[in-house]
């Protein structure tokens, strides 16, 4: 009985309002508010992969307690509903009403995405943050993906990655002449431009590639995956720092629909959550990835390096050549990268006053 | 008419669920949910203080809107309604439901708070988020606030602060002695373990006693509040880093009665709307500031120097020295005291492959 009765509520869409219309001027805004969303999120990544897939479930857990279950999403790992490459197209196409990535893999699509991904040499998380946030950048993200009816929100940052796993020393930047390294986007580029081989490998062939010398070298994340990912048995050497990703945003993506469909409570709801998201899994990773490198080097005797001071100048200048390269091609790339270099210029100013006195110092 | 139903409606308690019996079942929870919160928070800024006052401004109003009007906030300065120093108290013994502030200014009260607003060469932004959002923190914080029926909740950060405005130059440790400072908290300590005379000066009347010479120099936040403060009037050099707060952290402080009436969802927003504060704080005070310090160079000959590193390194032991005496006094302290310095040896580690890296190749 109670099931029929709410369910005919529902049909009725005023709900207690039809009855008492003596007080329908109070009622009818509570009851109309009730409507339910029952929302599906795909993401790039594995099913509640560490880091990332558990933030994509926390974003929805957020959603469902602020809004009282009012917004309910459903997160599917990647090839669970669409591709890890499919998400950005799903959301776009209105199939699902969000998507849990990073911009970078939609370079096909919109080369600018990058610049809200990692840019080599580029800016770090507090860095990314600030650009995206208050600094002028999430307008261009948005002016991005406007063609593609995709709202962004800015979703988590990795922090600073790692440089990779190497089988064999990085000395010079000869050393990148004929290298097969599995890394992609922009990084790669450079890698690239250095005479190296940058091959694209899924994640889950990356361990018996590298350990079958198909590839010499691979980039992942930083040591919390790759001591999951058990690099360590198949390389030799742990290089430092992830030069190519200085602090990888995620990303957040609601179709415009959908997003217009939320009443605004309720989009402020996700704003909200994307943010928690954000800030929670930075955290997670600035407090998990010393613990991991521990254990890798400790337990497991992995040798950490760190590139030649030349190496990295080599790799930067290639860097600048790769962006002026995607900024000569795409308008709207050069409009992002004049925008995010303007950002950075200022920032590296005020880092030299404030963050890099404050690495420097923790050495006194 | 209608304010009259309302009223009715309000006070019978059950609302429209009292009129139409037969669909009590469903129609209950709905109204239920609808009690108004109107709750006052006070803090210990001026009133729209640039970035802390407008953060918690925002605060309430991202509240408000995600609540869809449920909860709503008014924001009190500092003075309007209790002093700025009587903010704890207030939301303690609950006159009020919320406070904001900065955890240092109650360590007569609880010494230990100390820790989870800044620590002289302790924890950057992204390290204070990660110790207290992942890494135990903030379990250690309300067990700090706990005795005063307070639940803290993080609000904010202001990223590496300005070491201060100097009308001498300081090139060695002995140029603290005689130094008269404004400069509170364990920065103080550490000033007066130098030789130095802190003193405390509230916030309007520091550039009188500035320009005055009844202090040689002061410390307030960094560029984009300094140059409002019209500071560089009366000093010669601003000064960096600084080291006595590396980033600090706000705080958002609820009253734990006023927690407990909250329903869920509530609490998530509230929760939220905090993290969304920090994130938009650091991020606002990131991409501010080096402006104001151009502004500060440019317009107004600001002469910017660095403390020489054997101050630095002087600083940084008087710093141990005056943490150890806390630890020694206070029992909570020194646990506290040792939770951070775990992490914060961790961090080290950590930081010294990625950040610290960054910081290097921007210069490359």
């Amino acid at each position: 009985m109670k099931k029929e009765r709410r369910s005919f509520i529902k049909k009725a869409g005023l709900g207690a309002a039809a009855i008492g219309a003596g007080i329908a001027t109070s009622a009818v805004p509570v009851i109309a508010k009730e409507k339910k969303f029952r929302w599906k999120m795909v993401t790039t990544w594995p099913p509640h992969f560490p880091v990332l897939g558990e933030g994509a479930d926390l974003f929805a857990k957020w959603c469902d307690e602020m809004s009282n279950g009012r917004l309910k999403i459903t997160v599917y790992g990647g090839g669970e509903l669409v591709p890890p490459l499919g998400v950005f197209d799903a959301v776009s196409q209105g199939t699902v009403e969000m998507g849990h990535g990073a911009a970078y893999y939609w370079a096909g699509k919109a080369p600018a995405s990058q610049f809200f991904a990692a840019v080599p040499f580029g800016l770090d998380a507090q860095g990314m943050n600030a650009w995206i946030l208050t600094g002028g950048g999430m307008k261009l993200w948005e002016e991005v993906y406007a063609p593609f009816n995709v709202k962004p929100l800015l979703g988590g940052n990795t922090g600073v990655q790692a440089g990779g796993w190497f089988n064999k020393e990085i000395n010079s930047i000869s050393d990148y002449k004929g290298l097969k390294m599995r890394i992609p986007g922009l990084g790669g580029k450079v890698v690239a431009k250095a005479g190296g081989n940058a091959v694209l490998v899924a994640g889950g062939e990356i361990y018996t590639n590298l350990d079958r010398g198909v590839i010499d070298a691979t980039e992942w994340v930083g040591p919390y995956h790759d001591l999951k990912m058990g690099f360590y048995k198949a390389a030799k050497y742990y290089y430092w720092p992830g030069w190519h990703e200085p602090g990888t945003a995620l990303e957040i993506t609601v179709g415009k629909k959908a997003w217009d469909s939320l009443p605004k409570d309720l989009q402020a709801i996700v704003e909200a959550a994307a943010y928690r998201s954000n800030m929670w899994m930075l955290s997670e990773f600035e407090s998990k990835n010393e613990a991991a490198l521990e254990e890798l080097v400790n337990k497991h005797h992995v040798k950490v390096k760190m590139f030649p001071e030349s190496v990295l100048k080599e790799l930067k200048k290639l860097s600048k050549e790769v962006l002026e390269e995607l900024a000569a091609k795409d308008p709207m790339s050069k409009k992002v990268y004049e925008h995010f270099l303007k950002f950075k210029k200022s920032k590296n100013a005020w880092d030299a006053l404030t963050e890099e006195q404050y690495q420097k110092f923790k050495h006194l």
